[in-house]
């Protein structure tokens, strides 16, 4: 039995089309200052958007970019009350010769909207809106209380965030936020992410002569900084991948056998790692399979080096120094500061005594993970499964996404992590995109969670 | 007693030094076009110098910058032919700033002339002018027959040497060449150097995935090319400085017992490697002592490397590339092609799957070495002996003269490689200088040889 707001979602496709596209062409570039007013305009559409749908909506300004809080009641006084988490900011749009169509006028074709920010992610904030809409506009009040907090500068890693959800903590109280920022692993796998990876990230800096030498003369005297660097960074993975600090697994949650299931269901194989990367294999710890690797354990990654001399031709020295830019990606319950401390006192023993080392901490974060009993992903895992008709799976993420860590720890609210947006759909590189088909199924499977969650 | 010569120098001291200062003061910087014309008129003035002393000179042009070469016989038609190389182009003077006077206004201060050129090589060039004259102008004869080649594109690599030395073969023919641009390894430690090591240099590129990747989306699934790349290198040497390239070390030519006692007279101690440098610890092959390391034994050197991000602050990211600049310098009697053949072999054997890689040959030369017992390096000793009162050493340097290999292929000829100029005279950097003192016990010394060789 189809629910009654399904026929308003259906009757309004094409006003909410033309919603997304309008708020699509305002360009709210937040990294760059050129577009200040625009970001702020973005900000007054979704405002507005809100108003007109009986919210009490503010632009509060921060040090750089304004912040959306809106919120309506449900009639209901025992109503629980949910936390809708979006960002009207995008990314640039640069380079703009490599998109088909202009970043900022948006286009539809072959079932899929194309404009910078449509799946990152105005299209899916406008997505909770449109299923608050068919609500409303069908039963004339909303199941649960609902509170926005929509931000514009995510994309350049929300510098006032912490700040303001500090200061606005009593006025965001809530019992769960819904976060659909997550996106899909690919459109025919919705679900729900219940883990996201940690963060630990350094530069190393070895120092030995004080000057570059010519190796002709010193060649054979004096131990090559970059070649100290590359034993200590040889040494820091065995030959299949086991990351080889003391006690760098120790706090790892193992996976359980369930799990193991679970994360079978991740359409993440080495096929298809290959055919993405192009690589010709795969590589890491061989007694877990891709998706386990990818979400559930944890890897150290060199993200840069250099030493010496690496322009055109040949330059004959032993360099003076050699640098490199490591991060390890954390599960639970992996401590960044604990990680740090191991990773630090591996280096006191491996590094040679020919050389001075540096190292300097560079960022932290905590993993996060759910309970997948928790009865609100239940709810959301049901209502996808209603609107899609599609047995929704429940996966780890690999990166992080920062904002869910500061909503536990400063507003103590866990996240419902879910999405819409594939990763084909570009979100930060030229010509993004947003599969209409899922868009509405989108909003069917939030109006679905939104009743489901009120029971 | 001494030799009737050495009056001629005492009383033309202060001559020979305002000459040298007057060729020290044509800015001939074969690097850089601006200094085109200066370049010609370098070469007219040690042309018009030599054709004074009653020398057949020309300037012969080459594709970039001229050769000065002259002759005088000796009255002797039994006499021997000895070829003086030198070179009248220099360094570029940059950066100004850090000289004390300008690198073109020759200063005398503390005994040393402070000018570019001066110790490479206007100042070795004119010890063996200086010393010609001082013999022909008190014994109106000279004892062999001179020929003088002076080229203006040293500093640059002698890109037209090969052709002019194949071109001119015939006219340059002697029997040995004394060449002048090897120096002392300090003021206390005038010598002979008996070799040269050769080159072999590559550049290596390891290539993963077709793009950078978000280190948070596969670090776990693909290997990390700077990750290969560091293994790789870090497999290149053992612990205590050996390389680990198969039959790397098979041609390299024994130290005998008695070489390893000349090569405890070089003054290169550890001590003066850690000043130098201001490494802790110095480090190489423990079984050697550092001039034999310096000298007498191969090494492989990591000029460079980069990969992946290496700005400011972090981007996670797994690069899609590695490439690193590699240098051998090799000893009698390892072959460059030879080298690259092992070298390309290990590789076949250590690069992981998961990574493709290209390596490009970029040097190659040959290591140079001459029998110490040779009666011309004997009677340039004993020469050295004479004007120094100090007993010449004979060491292995560590660098390359290319031209002495040019000279050996090209014209058959062995050098007699030495010269009175010490590493802290600067040769390429700021404030560059010669010792007066040294300048005129070099003419002496070369007199000395001059009349002994003829015997």
């Amino acid at each position: 039995m189809t629910p009654s707001e399904f026929d308003y979602i259906e009757t309004h496709r094409d006003r909410f089309l033309s919603d997304l596209k309008d708020w699509c062409s305002i360009p709210s570039v937040s990294a760059d200052s050129h577009f200040k007013n625009d970001v702020v305009h973005a900000a007054e559409w979704i405002s507005k958007k809100l108003t007109e749908l009986g919210f009490q909506s503010e632009i509060i300004p921060t040090a750089k970019h304004p912040v959306v809080i809106a919120e309506r009641k449900s009639s209901n006084p025992t109503s629980k009350t949910l936390l809708i988490y979006g960002h009207y900011d995008v990314q640039p749009a640069d380079p703009y010769d490599l998109w088909h169509s202009d970043p900022f006028t948006p286009v539809i074709k072959d079932g899929y909207i194309f404009a910078r920010g449509v799946s990152d992610m105005k299209g899916p904030t406008l997505i909770s809106v449109f299923a608050i809409e068919a609500l409303l506009k069908t039963y004339g009040d909303l199941p649960v209380n609902i509170k926005f907090l929509i931000e514009g500068e995510e994309e350049i890693g929300s510098p006032s965030i912490n700040d303001f959800l500090s200061t606005y903590k009593d006025r965001l109280k809530s019992d769960i936020s819904l976060n659909l920022d997550a996106g899909m692993a690919d459109i025919t796998k919705p679900g729900i992410v219940y883990g996201l990876r940690g963060l630990a990230s350094f530069e190393l800096k070895l120092t030995g002569p004080d000057h570059d030498l010519h190796s002709g003369s010193f060649g054979g005297a004096v131990q090559n900084p970059a070649q100290a660097l590359s034993k200590v960074l040889a040494g820091l993975h065995d030959e299949k991948g086991h990351v080889l600090i003391q006690d760098f697994y120790a706090s790892v949650r193992q996976i359980t056998a369930e799990e193991h299931e679970v994360l079978l269901q991740t359409p993440l194989t080495s096929e298809k790692v290959k055919a993405f990367t192009g690589v010709n294999e795969t590589w890491g710890e061989p007694e877990f399979n891709v998706a386990e690797r990818l979400g559930a354990r944890p890897t150290l990654e060199i993200n840069g080096m250099i030493s010496g001399y690496t322009g055109e031709g040949n330059k004959t020295i032993i360099p003076s120094w050699a640098s490199t830019k490591i991060s390890m990606r954390l599960v639970p319950d992996q401590d960044p500061h604990i990680i740090s401390e191991l990773f630090k006192k591996h280096l006191e023993k491996v590094v040679p005594s020919t050389v001075k080392w540096d190292l300097k901490i560079t960022g932290g974060s905590y993993p996060f993970i759910m309970d997948r009993d928790l009865k609100e992903l239940a709810a959301f895992s049901d209502s996808i499964f209603k609107a899609w008709d599609i047995k929704p799976i429940f996966r780890r993420e690999g990166g992080s996404i920062p904002i869910v860590n500061k909503f536990k720890s400063t507003l103590g609210l866990n996240s419902i992590l879910s999405g819409f947006s594939t990763p084909d759909n570009n979100a930060h590189g030229p010509n993004e995109n947003l599969c209409i088909d899922s868009f509405f199924k989108g909003i069917k499977t939030v109006c679905l969670f939104l009743e489901a969650y009120a029971k």
